[in-house]
């Protein structure tokens, strides 16, 4: 038979998942020594019994009858004693703290009896009817369910009579009428009377407690923060003290030091004559916690004394809640605080040097989502800003610079040196130019997985997308905003990608210095170098020693491959070749998809070999003597060709004789030829069309002149004594027959360049894993396959069924409220049924090729969580965009130092 | 070491593998004690060993030498011997029969010598030239791949100079003087002389026999044919007996029985004075077997005791090849015969009666496939016909009719009781009631995978698809052909959806008797049941009884409902309630999509409910007593809308002020507000997109509606006494969240109308199994489903990454070209990979949940091969369309007769 309640000394800190974070830490604290007033918790397993049964498990009545007798003996007070009382509070605490959500309810204990024994027991009638009426405005509330605003009118209404707008000026006969009023209150608004039993009292309130784990707000919050559904919370009943008899009593918080900087000192407040809620509600102004050391020496001197014992029994830092009643200290709460970023990675490394932790645990306790905040650089939180509109937070960062309406005008003004913000509806594969030389993108369509915020975070570039409430103008080159704003190409522009705020004119930048640290622009050990950029380098160094995954990155330029490789990286994990075929290139492409016969197409073939080559070469010098991957051609051809309905509709107005386009009949000839061809190449279904290996199956000479262009790169640097390390990724492989074609098309072209160049280029041809079927037959594919790289975007479009374009608008925002994700699988990897498949995938694939090179290159290679996962699973390499290289290289550090079937948390 | 050569004396028919049909068979005959010329069998194993190494395995010439020692010591001469020549065949035998397909070589071991021995053997210099030619041009053409055209015109040549027509006519030096020629022709063509050593012709025709293994022609047949591509063939060596030595010899074939109805008897051909080659070029009129007991009285009276002797031996009809040499009749072959679809219901039934097999052998005898052909009616062979346009052979049947071009007027038509064939150039789900009420269904568009071909084959309507060559001009209602020929509406036309063949005209049309014995319209054992359909009838009944598998069928209509339980169909597997938006009350679907506010969506949605209801009163009723899975609304909404690229053409033009479409004002507003609804709901990837649980979960009241119409029209029959099955079926459900949330949904309305009605309904709620992450979480998913339903389509789409619709056009030819697909996925279960998630999920689901119940609802619950793997899975029924349910019958009892493991052949 499980045991529901544990008294405070009977617990301690590790039991959060039964006791939870406040019960645990209570429990600990008691055994410290530490003057914590006495109680019990009631088990998280008592509360998931009750929630899967609608009861409380049936010896949880006497655990509990036992726990309070036990109580009220150490107290001498019974609970709601006429003469006497013992008064208890019942507040939830779940194993991750989730601030206001839950329920509280203080003063249990209370009726019209005993009331009368607190004011003695107090010496204040006022304290005693204000703490009765207390008791029955939270118990209505949270008990009972009735809407607080009837007793806050009534409360209203007692000091409108009273001529006051301060509640400390009702005096006690104001307020034992209102415990009149707030019990009619009751009557009229629940149906029942106000429970005088204190023990009934005291049972609804842990009842209470346990609903309000599946309130709304508590499910919405879990959601955000990733916490799961089915932890349930802890109960804690404890004996009341009151910080609000007097001058001589008090609450407070404090922190050991500082969650900002993380530097050691007094941080923390203090409220005279105060409850905990007083300071929430900010009824009055707090004291800096320092002013405790005039009020109450004796006090001040022992919380610093108990501040020190934690923090060296904790040996991290902890925040406090504190009450003084009359001069005796009590402790209500610690746990480990919550840091900033930056304090984190700060923290991390004094308790090294104060040698309470070793750098293992450091490296633990910071994570990558916090690296990659201190990455960004950010809005001066001082300056004055104009906000003319708010859209979604797509990509982190502070961008400044000249509004610019398309990616030609971009790349042009920031060629001559401007700073450009791109203000598109939304865009696509051809802005890639004005994306790359701008300062941030700005859309007015399209969600966090839209293209440009799909791309911008790729690039670790600022983005604000669906900022809905500005009409964008592209042919007058301007937008209005909803107040009537109108900024005009050239106007400056200031775009917050961590708030999704648009700020008109200039908002001062700081940038981060621990970008100018992975940049090589400050050095760690020298004296400039801050207690961040220091710290950050000390656990990152940590990192890299302990992971077992390498980390490489996605790169298609070399301007990035080079930053990926100061960032880090091992190599490029994935080397995209469509973007090859973009801007000036698209002209060989159109005549490629509309050759007739095989001259027509070699020849288009023929001009886009050089330009390949050309590219090949630049990126392999940038990575030389790292692994390249390079992947085929993956998307449909119809990408590269207008879209079917904005054609369709220009043609038949050109055949109509109207419309805007009237050109000549030359290019009305071509567009409807054209439009055949968009016509003939129109997919329903284009991601499960006609692409990646398909493509390069069903157009003879494709895939061919990409491998000859990278052969003859490769071996254009080898005779130059360079150390090019090529790897040729097929993808979209769902049989192993497909990737046999390819590769030995592949393998026919390297030979040929091989003896044709003389070098020896030992290029690898492999595959992505990023259909299911690959997955589940990846015995046979690795037998054709020199390496996998899992396409965990793919994988997981084809495993769930749903694809990332559409899934957004339509109702993934409906998924996470319904709590059907806790977080976006395209985010962050789906370990039960895509992990599944890639773990199947990995096992597998090195059952039938012992040395079978193991990678992913989807986007999750860039997520915390999936990193940990890919560890787990024993994936040689993650690879991910350039700027999230540090925080792969952190996270697979701490996995390998937590361990197997961790989490990023 | 394996042993490579095997002699007649050591193999036996069951040695196919090993042997190839032939050899096996020539050993089976040959230990019968049947008269087989002398010989041996080179085994597939040598062939796989050479094809792989492209070198035979060094112990073959040693064996090969010993073999043909035997051989020639066995006959007293040696291959080529100059006075006394051996001569030898050189055949191909693979395990299954690829009719010439592959190489021969005959008369091997003759050179400028042993043609003398040869006439002296035989008694005629003519014949030994004319066996001389033959070998120098078969090799040539076989051996060194010269063009045969060569020969022949060399043959021509000297035919002319003779001045006859007849090769007959050419006298010893004619051949003589056309060996010299030929000789010349293969030095010129081949570079080398004609090899004269006796055993190098015999080495050199073994290889080429190999090498035919990978000929295009027989790849392709191979492919055709489902046979696999690594099984190789074995060579066999026989001693040459000749047909062809004079009015006393002779060569034909013979049937132990009539291969097209099964009838006993002597059936066959006999040609005089020829070889087998002679019977195939069509040189003179075979005459009829019977004619052999005037010309060879004892011969023919020991062939017939042979072919008897063989089918009690085979217990089957064989085919046989003989020849008689100077009145000496010898076996070159025999098999079991191909045959009819009806001739095999004969045989397998005769053959019980006869005693030489039980039923169970019987049943294993007949395939699905010989049924479903037995169950379309027949254009009249002998019937005149214009063809006027080929297109696909989509569904097989013959339909006759008068064309019409839409579907509104096809069923008006129809209504008054005219036959009618629907043309069109593609159909999509409007067109339902057109092709239901049409004989046929003709597209100009499409493959055997579009919606009319999917559509009508589900049907068993007679559909021929993609006639390119027919110009369809709907607006005025007509088609022309390329010969011109024109259509108009009330023409009629005759469709063969078995060849593909477009007739003008109507062609008179045979009903298939196996149809209406299963309609109940002929008795089986009435006097008036033919053979056929007392075969059938016996067949199909002990399948029943045999097959674990229970068979249900795919139907959305009480009258589909009705003919699939006349059919034997067990329940409804897949009941789908997509078309009960279509028709007339497409209008409200418009209002349930343009609803603003939740108003007017329920208005929209009480609108539909009494019509759904309708709809499942009427098929609840035919099957009653039955299951009927009704699914859940799966496609997406904007299926039920105009397409994106005509509605915006439309709009664009009406506002420019053109186009056909001048509505009024009126309609141009509601086409705009149309445009904007069908952009909102545009998807990039449909088929990824909202639709299934997704729809049910993001509108609001939708899957509501549906689950109420089930349960009222479910109350509605057990108020009258009867017995609905309900099972209601979530489609697309990936995590197990999803279902859970529908689940109680209907679970509370389920309720409400049991309450409100007073009748206990006992519904189910399951899923559909088609994500494959469904399948990879089925333990979770089982947790909250009363059943599965595998779909297999889209786990096929999902699990291989593309997308059925497009697919066929884009790269399926050139897939099974490359042989990377033997059959397509969507046609025959994948069972490494798709299969594989079917195992999964069937063997996970049942451990969480052990009563779950099992099915599978794709249109590969029709598939021969595919229903033998789920038998093997252990599934508790298949579903597939009402037309296919006794081919699922047949194949589910072969699956439980042949056991697990089994394919369908």
């Amino acid at each position: 038979m499980p045991k529901y309640v544990y008294d405070f000394t009977e617990g301690n800190r590790d039991l959060k998942d039964l006791l939870g974070g406040k019960g645990a830490n209570l429990a600990e604290m008691t055994n410290l020594g530490l003057p914590v007033p006495p109680g019990f918790t009631i088990t998280t397993e008592a509360c998931n019994t009750y929630l899967e049964t609608g009861d409380e498990p049936t010896e949880l009545r006497d655990e509990v009858s036992e726990h309070l007798g036990a109580l009220e003996k150490e107290m001498g007070r019974k609970l709601g004693q006429p003469d006497d009382p013992l008064l208890v509070s019942v507040r939830s605490g779940a194993k991750f703290s989730m601030p206001g959500m839950m329920e509280t309810v203080l003063n249990i204990g209370l009726n019209d009896e005993s009331v009368q024994g607190l004011a003695k027991q107090a010496g204040s009638e006022r304290f005693a009817w204000d703490s009765y009426r207390r008791l029955i405005q939270m118990f209505g509330k949270t008990v009972l369910d009735i809407d607080g605003d009837h007793f806050e009118e009534a409360l209203e209404a007692a000091k409108q009579a009273k001529g006051t707008d301060s509640d400390l000026d009702l005096d006690e006969n104001d307020l034992r009428a209102l415990v009149d009023t707030f019990k009619g209150i009751v009557r009229d608004q629940a149906g029942r009377e106000f429970p005088t039993d204190p023990r009934e009292q005291m049972d609804f309130a842990v009842r209470a407690v346990f609903d309000s784990w599946n309130a709304p707000r508590a499910i919405l919050y879990r959601r955000q923060e990733r916490i799961p559904a089915d932890l349930g919370t802890a109960v804690n009943v404890v004996a009341m003290v009151f910080g609000n008899l007097g001058m001589d009593s008090g609450t407070g918080v404090a922190f050991t030091r500082d969650p900002g900087s993380g530097q050691q000192g007094i941080y923390g407040d203090y409220l005279q004559n105060a409850q905990g809620e007083d300071v929430v509600a900010g009824v009055r102004n707090t004291l800096p916690l320092e002013q405790l050391e005039e009020i109450d020496k004796p006090a001040f001197d022992q919380l610093l004394e108990i501040m020190k014992t934690l923090e060296d029994h904790y040996r991290d830092l902890c925040d406090i809640e504190f009450t003084i009643e009359r001069n005796k200290l009590w402790m209500l709460q610690t746990r480990v605080g919550k840091r900033t970023a930056g304090a984190a990675f700060r923290i991390a490394t004094q308790l090294i040097d104060q040698g309470l932790i070793d750098i293992d645990e450091a490296v633990s306790r910071v994570t990558g989502d916090q690296l990659a905040q201190l990455m960004f650089p950010r809005f001066d939180a001082d300056a004055d800003k104009e906000q003319i509109a708010k859209g979604m937070n797509a990509s982190p960062g502070a961008a400044v610079g000249k509004a610019v309406f398309d990616s030609d005008r971009a790349e042009q003004m920031a060629n001559s040196g401007e700073a450009v913000i791109l203000v598109r509806r939304e865009t696509n594969p051809d802005d890639l130019n004005g994306m790359i030389a701008a300062q941030g993108v700005l859309t007015s369509r399209g969600g966090k997985t839209s293209h440009a915020a799909v791309v911008a975070r790729g690039m670790g570039k600022t983005c604000v997308c669906g900022a809905e409430e500005l009409d964008v103008d592209l042919k007058n080159r301007k937008f209005t905003a909803r107040d009537g704003t109108v900024v005009e190409e050239g106007d400056v522009i200031s775009i917050d990608g961590t708030s999704g705020a648009v700020y008109l004119g200039e908002v001062p930048v700081q940038p981060s210095e621990v970008v100018q640290y992975f940049e090589g622009e400050i050095d760690p050990d020298s004296d400039e170098a801050s207690d961040l950029v220091k710290a950050v380098h000390r656990v990152i160094s940590h990192a890299d020693e302990k992971r077992q995954l390498k980390v490489r990155a996605n790169a298609d330029t070399p301007e990035d491959s080079e930053r990926a490789r100061r960032f880090g990286a091992q190599g490029i994990g994935l080397c995209r070749t469509e973007h090859m075929f973009l801007g000036e290139r698209r002209q060989h492409v159109e005549r490629l998809i509309l050759a007739e016969g095989d001259d027509e197409r070699h020849a288009a073939l023929d001009a886009l070999e050089p330009l390949q080559r050309e590219d090949f070469v630049g990126i392999f010098t940038a990575m030389d003597g790292l692994p390249v991957t390079v992947r085929l051609l993956d998307p449909p051809l119809h990408e590269f060709l207008p879209d079917l309905t904005d054609l369709s509709v220009k043609v038949s107005l050109a055949e109509a004789g109207v419309g805007a386009d009237k050109g000549g009949s030359d290019d009305v000839e071509r567009d409807g030829k054209l439009l055949d061809a968009v016509r003939r190449l129109h997919e329903a279904n284009p991601m499960l069309g006609l692409r990646g290996v398909r493509l390069g199956l069903v157009v003879p000479g494709l895939f061919g002149m990409q491998v000859k262009a990278i052969a003859e790169a490769a071996a254009q640097l080898k005779a130059e004594g360079k150390d090019p390390r090529v790897e040729i990724m097929v993808p979209l492989v769902g049989a192993v027959q497909e990737l046999e074609n390819i590769r030995d098309e592949a393998r026919g072209i390297l030979a040929e360049v091989q003896e044709s160049t003389g070098q020896d280029l030992g290029a690898l041809v492999g595959t992505m894993i990023e259909v299911p079927r690959a997955a589940l037959t990846a015995g046979q594919i690795a037998e054709a396959a020199e390496f996998f790289s899992f396409g965990t975007n793919d994988l997981t479009q084809m495993g769930w069924g749903f694809s990332r374009d559409d899934v957004e608008a339509a109702f993934f925002s409906r998924y996470l409220e319904l709590g059907i994700f806790g977080v976006s699988p395209f985010e962050s990897l789906d370990r039960e049924g895509v992990g599944r498949l890639v773990r199947i995938a990995t096992e597998e694939g090195r059952a039938a090729r012992p040395d079978l090179h193991v990678g992913v290159c989807g986007e999750h290679g860039g997520d915390p969580d999936s990193i940990h996962f890919f560890a787990e699973v024993g994936l040689d390499y993650v690879s991910c965009s350039p700027f999230r290289v540090p925080v792969a290289r952190l996270e697979a550090g701490r996995a390998a130092i937590v361990g197997a079937g961790s989490d990023s948390r």
